[in-house]
């Protein structure tokens, strides 16, 4: 079943057979062999046969790196010799391919470097390091004519990069949106079902195993925007940028630590549910990127992105809209992803044409990076919670601030507070954020607390 | 561009280098230019570059089949040799692989078992020609070592085979579930959102070109079931049979004809909305299919996919569930789809591996045909509808024949008809299909109009 024709233009006549990649095997080197890694070795075992018919060859685990000898591993490693000791794989020359599923950034960044430098393809579920390094590592594949596989760093189980690399080549990707932190969405899903306070429902989540011990990078929004920033590389050529809360950050970054139950239920009065997005679009001369807890709409795909569910959207100019939502992480749709990404990969080294990362270098070099949107200039519909001291003229001085920065108000609602306090809810039409965060800093003296200020995504 | 290592093996020092494809271009033979044709020649040309570089080599058309050479064409199209003599593609020996949008079963299956015989691998959008020579076709595809890629003859642009066919290489899928037809779902969308009757929202679609002068496909069902049957191919590896709305068919055949304004208003009311579904799933030693309308959540994704869209889920054991929803036909999502297996199977040629029909007659190899659940042993939750004449005891004598066949009522309300009618909708909890049709039988006497029975899908 190895054999194939050599000149697929002599098909009629008997064709003249070769063996792809010289009937050798396809040798993985496996970069960590934790929950993830155990999955992969599991699934390449499992489904050995189906592979190779793919492929044309066998696909095997050849070595793995692990940091503990001693730790059990799934029964599908026996006979796979595992090492601490990285010189082993790279002395191991038949190896043709690596897969990183050890997490972090810096030895797993100088490990797949090194495989990439030695014109080694690999495959990574490591969104962190490539939205740090990135650039750097697809240049480095680029230069040495390998493949940077990492269907499994974004969204899990749901095929995004594959879907984006294919619209990368024969249309042209105009908007991304999505719901990639499950953590985050797991949050709110519980706060929506239960109107459980936001400490309460991440204990919770802690609790089973749906959060970290240390959360902020889930729940300040660090994990999704990555996500985005490696989503942008694909679909828009855009370079990664450093992330962080300042209000001056080229990508707007915030996360749903400051949502309270009363956000969550002023939106299901006003028909949405709150969701944390990211949002990428292009707009030709400049492209948009934030990645904050927003409004959408209580009948759209999106509020049924239940639990620890990702999704995402993206927009082509021929394709039109295509939405998908599914596990966006776990070990064994993460391991699903990984081993997708080892089939293509292994189909391109058969090839001799490394088939995956240079769609991102097209897509990279055939657009100038362009600058981000700055935040005062995003234009977008506005939900904002004020706690007010209840006294006469609070409404007005509110609806006043706003009209004076020329944003226009679609619902207003106030409501008696604890404690001699009033709340203001109110939505805004379209309005620039520049304008809309001058209006709050003025409003600053009258709030009892910071006002919660979260976008609405209604068009979605 | 087009150079590449000869021995993957061989990176770390200076790579020996050969052309793809002995550097010779990848020419494809276009069956049909009209609008999807005329797609594909433009994505073609528009994105030759990018193309370019992930095949290894340019792709370009090298002669297309038309039915009319006076009629005006895509700009695209200056330079390739159109012609209305199917010889004439077949007499040219340069021609790597064949592009089938023409349409209709007879003539274009002739043509594709003629290419596939010649080992030339094939790109079809014909989900017609795939469930009535489905099972032929691949067969032969596989007996030549050729690809028969069909992406978009299921689902538009949605990646729906692509995916299949990842899941049945890496996973097993146990389900498959879908709006597939745009017809019916935009006349259902339509039905909800203005409670029009069925006629007035099919002449307003055939109106707007949504649906066929002849809707009969797409209405009563077949369109949908028959790309049911594309997928469960790939997804359980079922051959194909004969669909027909008789009750003793192998497979539940219905359309959205008896659906009635008076059951979209009764299904909003219970919280569901009516779309048309179809559903695969594995039960091991058997396999269930089927095509019917449904009453699914109001807030589930499913209600959400509006208008001509499609959506498809596929759950996978390892995977778990992956949702899709996206433009379900048009010329340019279609067109979209068929380049990306363009593209796929320009690699698989380069390659010397046919990379796309071989997972697919792995499933179909591997797993013996399995019998179908006979339409009596559906297990599900119904919606009735009756009409009956308002007499005492006409309530009664429904509970108490459901009653008699152990089907069990979840809601029931009766309300007055019009002319001394009374109108009866229930709904049940889970049972048998053969005892609740058993029933209806029972109940005909008592029936002013057939009642209209509809399956429930509350676990979507």
């Amino acid at each position: 079943v190895s054999e194939a024709p050599s000149n697929p233009n002599s098909h009629s006549t008997q064709p003249e057979r070769r063996r792809p990649h010289g009937g050798r095997p396809i040798r993985v080197g496996l970069l960590g062999a934790g929950v993830v890694g155990g999955g992969v070795l599991a699934l390449l075992a499992q489904h050995a046969r189906q592979i190779e018919q793919r492929v044309g060859v066998r696909v095997e685990v050849g070595r793995a790196l692990v940091r503990d000898l001693g730790k059990p591993r799934v029964p599908e490693a026996a006979g796979v010799p595992f090492t601490t000791d990285a010189e082993e794989l790279f002395g191991d020359a038949s190896l043709d391919l690596f897969v990183e599923v050890m997490g972090g950034t810096d030895e797993a960044g100088t490990l797949l470097a090194r495989a990439l430098s030695s014109g080694r393809s690999v495959v990574t579920a490591n969104k962190a390091l490539l939205a740090a390094r990135g650039a750097g590592l697809f240049a480095l594949a680029a230069a040495n004519r390998a493949d940077l596989a990492f269907e499994a760093a974004v969204g899990g189980g749901i095929p995004i990069i594959r879907t984006l690399r294919d619209a990368a080549s024969s249309d042209e990707v105009v908007g991304i949106t999505g719901i990639l932190n499950g953590t985050s969405n797991f949050i709110l899903t519980a706060m929506t079902d239960s109107r459980a306070p936001f400490a309460e429902a991440l204990a919770d989540a802690q609790a089973r195993g749906f959060a970290e011990a240390d959360p902020s990078l889930d729940v300040g929004g660090f994990d999704a925007a990555q996500k985005l920033l490696v989503l942008a590389m694909l679909a828009f050529g855009q370079e990664p940028v450093p992330l962080s809360h300042d209000p001056s950050s080229a990508v707007l970054v915030e996360g749903i630590t400051a949502i309270d139950a009363a956000d969550v239920e002023a939106a299901d009065r006003l028909g949405f549910v709150v969701k944390h997005l990211v949002v990428g679009r292009d707009h030709g001369e400049r492209v948009e990127l934030r990645a904050h807890p927003a409004l959408v709409r209580k009948l759209s795909a999106w509020a049924a992105v239940a639990g620890s569910l990702n999704a995402v959207k993206i927009e082509g100019r021929a394709l039109g809209p295509l939405f998908m939502s599914g596990r966006g992480a776990g070990d064994l749709p993460t391991a699903v992803s990984v081993v997708a990404d080892v089939v293509e990969v292994a189909r391109s080294i058969v090839a001799g044409v490394p088939g995956l990362s240079t769609g991102l270098a097209t897509g990279a070099r055939a657009v100038a990076v362009r600058p981000l949107v700055p935040r005062a200039d995003l234009e977008l519909r506005y939900y904002v919670r004020f706690e007010v001291h209840d006294q006469p003229g609070v409404l007005a001085r509110i609806a006043g601030a706003l009209a004076e920065h020329r944003v226009s108000i679609a619902e207003i609602v106030q409501s008696e507070g604890k404690e001699g306090r009033a709340r203001i809810v109110l939505t805004t039409h379209r309005a620039r954020e520049g304008a809309m965060l001058a209006s709050l800093a003025e409003l600053a003296p009258i709030s009892v607390a910071a006002p919660v200020l979260l976008r609405i995504e209604d068009t979605l």
